[in-house]
């Protein structure tokens, strides 16, 4: 299915941003390993944005929004709530642009990331994720500071640079001679789902995209089945740090509903033999929110037999005894 | 300094390499890290050659060799003798090929290592490395079975196989329109540096060399310096079971020597530390003996400030106590 209607992004606006970007983001390979082939029995594309700046996809986005700020607006600086990879990508984009960045973070964000944004020069002021709400902490704070506030996924900008990402497997695919069959996204709030689907179904209006959420925060499943946007239980819990939004944007959600993208869920567990299986055999490092795409397609909640399909490790920062645990464990 | 002699291999051996693996072995990536850079104070490249297949280039030269044997000799199937990247890379080679392949790994062996050769399908016979010649345990099964020796360094279509890394690597600079300064590359027997300065020193012929090794293992070190192979000293210990060869080969040294590489080591420590700094901010999974010439970036070995810097991790074949030591400890 083709996008028919007018979306707040267009194609054109990721072209834009993969400008924007060029020669500032990595461009990440795309990997295919036989044991995964093998295992899916067909042939499967790893997008490695764990490869990104910062260990996560998170840097286009922030700095396709960043780097088109007035003047003015670099002055008076930026704010940006997060989890943690939309932190660190906000925090080096500013910091290579030389603007003041202030991140609100959650309390029990990983200890790396944490340290990370800390380490690009970026104020990082704490908050509890289970009872503030991130968005109120942070405009309480912009509205002392005046700063520019960089929305983690509900903005055309930010879903535009995470675009990017997709377009340079589109690429890799058509210079082989590739088309793939299916798409999986890792999903938390949509900004990258919404920007990668942008670019798949312009280049393969065939193609079945799949978004992939962790158990408790299906959400944006639950969404597409319903048809209405809906949010995750309040007591939720899921190791994948990365994908813990409460529901899915307004103007990330539309596109991903109208290419006709259908939703996966895997627990936990799954997310960490994924980290496993991406150490051992992939030897790259992803964070469980990171692989849940990889772990969709290992436990077969697809079917990829004969199939191409791609997936995603949207980011790698992940805490060593967590990374220790997956891997002793599976 | 370009090679002038005529070696037992040249750059047109290895491009015949390159046509052999096309579409068989990965096309690894080359990496570029801000952080890495700022450390270095230039650019550093890496080579990713720990995503190719069994997680290290040992791959590429096994297939080369393999993939050119007569009918007859794929019948009477082949052996190696190998720590574990070269076994791992020989028994996939063969099981692609549908070949018999018969492995001698030193009972020491890391488990992994040990694991994945059986898993592609290879018998595996096991010596003490530190009371046997492996050389003469392989030849010995090899006179039994009749099976062609596969050489895990000194031979010209495996030298050949190992530069077909370094061809990529060319490749992509020069897409990029840069000119490296230098390249280190990991040295055990030298198979993969012969192979790599081969191509380097075609390139780029202003360009230095180096081959890094384990403290201990400083032999090609001291053979360069001293003009005459030299060989470890039979105590000699390190967790870099990748480079642990008593010696240069006699194919290989001279091709080392000729280009006017220069010589490197790192201790045990630096290259733990190596391991820690790939997982953490590459998001990859090096080896011990697979990260020695990052160590030697890391540790301010060589000058890199201003300069072009490419280097390798070899392999990522890493049990996971040690990773997670490793990321503990630094």
């Amino acid at each position: 299915m083709t996008l028919s209607k007018t979306y707040v992004i267009s194609i054109d606006d990721v072209r834009s941003a993969a400008e924007q970007l060029a020669g500032v983001a990595v461009r990440t390979p795309l990997i295919e390993n036989i044991k995964l082939n093998e295992i899916a029995g067909g042939r499967v594309f790893v997008k490695a944005e764990n490869l990104q700046h910062m260990g996560a996809f998170k840097f286009r986005g922030a700095y396709n929004q960043l780097s088109r700020l007035t003047e003015d607006e670099k002055k008076r600086g930026v704010l940006a709530f997060s989890s943690g990879n939309h932190a660190q990508g906000v925090a080096r984009a500013a910091q290579l642009l030389d603007i003041h960045a202030t991140i609100v973070m959650p309390k029990d964000a990983p200890p790396l990331k944490l340290a990370a944004t800390h380490a690009c020069g970026a104020e990082v002021v704490l908050y509890d994720r289970y009872k503030e709400d991130r968005e109120k902490v942070a405009l309480a704070v912009a509205g002392e500071s005046g700063a520019v506030v960089v929305p983690p996924y509900d903005d055309p900008l930010v879903m535009a640079g995470q675009g990017t990402s997709a377009l340079e497997v589109v690429e890799d695919l058509t210079a082989m001679g590739i088309k793939p069959d299916q798409t999986l996204i890792n999903c938390g709030g949509g900004g990258l789902a919404s920007g990668s689907f942008t670019v798949y179904y312009d280049a393969f209006p065939d193609i079945q995209g799949y978004v992939v959420e962790p158990d408790e925060f299906d959400d944006v499943k639950r969404s597409l089945e319903s048809g209405v946007i809906q949010t995750v239980d309040f007591g939720a819990r899921s190791i994948c740090d990365a994908l813990l939004t409460p529901s899915a944007g307004e103007r990330t959600f539309p596109i991903i509903q109208d290419c006709g993208a259908k939703g996966l869920a895997v627990t936990d567990d799954q997310a960490r033999a994924a980290v496993a299986f991406a150490a051992k055999n992939l030897k790259m490092i992803g964070e469980p929110g990171g692989v849940v795409s990889l772990a969709a397609v290992l436990e077969g909640k697809i079917d990829t037999k004969d199939k191409v399909t791609v997936c995603i490790i949207s980011g790698g920062n992940i805490d060593p005894e967590m990374l220790a645990d997956c891997m002793a464990r599976f």
